[in-house]
């Protein structure tokens, strides 16, 4: 009984995280919600001075900056009119852990691609007479 | 005229990376195309070996099978019947990179968090009388 009921709460748990990152991933798969990460990077905002520099309605940015909100992704808090909007990371870093099981497949790519063309460039160099590239 | 062309074909290029970031979080936004990824991590698989373990139709998996290669996350080798799946780890990297823009940030964050923590803790022994937590 005790198995089943831990067996549930991991369950629960490993869909939550699931649900987690699909909308970190969800929300940062769109350009403009990526400028708006962007501008916050460098200081917290209010949602006017965030749409300013964008070629979109006020009531446009407003949606995007939900969707980030949702996703954990923006913090906002609310002082009479203003709403003020600051980024939280902790998301990104969600995102970067899952990535990370990928690395070392993307990095050996690499490394093999880079013995290949060091291959390919000494077997050149050996077949021109003074070393140049053909 | 030089310039202004120049400038044409860089703004092409921020756009064409901008979709390309569009695709690949998109793609890696549901749970199942972040499991066929996971299946073809360990080995390459044809799309009947990749659906096996999922509870929905050869088709919906085909379905997402074509979004992970649109993303440019999957290649497909197509002979006779069978299409040959194998994961292209390279948009993962791009996925990093952008991500990477945030690390020193979420990473100042959890420095400040660990500080927090320690003093916490530092002032709670102090104030009991033999160094235990209240």
């Amino acid at each position: 009984m005790t198995i089943q009921w831990s067996w549930g709460i991991f369950n629960r748990m490993v869909e939550h995280a699931q649900e987690r990152l699909d909308r970190i991933f969800a929300a940062i798969a769109d350009p403009t919600r990526r400028a708006i990460l962007r501008v916050l990077r460098d200081h917290p905002a209010t949602i006017t001075e965030i749409a300013r520099p964008f070629p979109v309605s006020l009531n446009a940015i407003s949606k995007h900056v939900m969707v980030l909100e949702r996703a954990g992704l923006l913090h906002r808090e609310i002082q009479g009119r203003e709403h003020h909007c600051t980024i939280e990371p902790r998301p990104l870093r969600e995102a970067n852990q899952w990535l990370e099981h990928y690395r070392q497949f993307w990095e050996e790519r690499l490394d093999a691609l880079e013995v290949y063309v060091a291959r390919k460039f000494k077997s050149s160099r050996k077949g021109t007479p003074h070393g140049k590239l053909q």
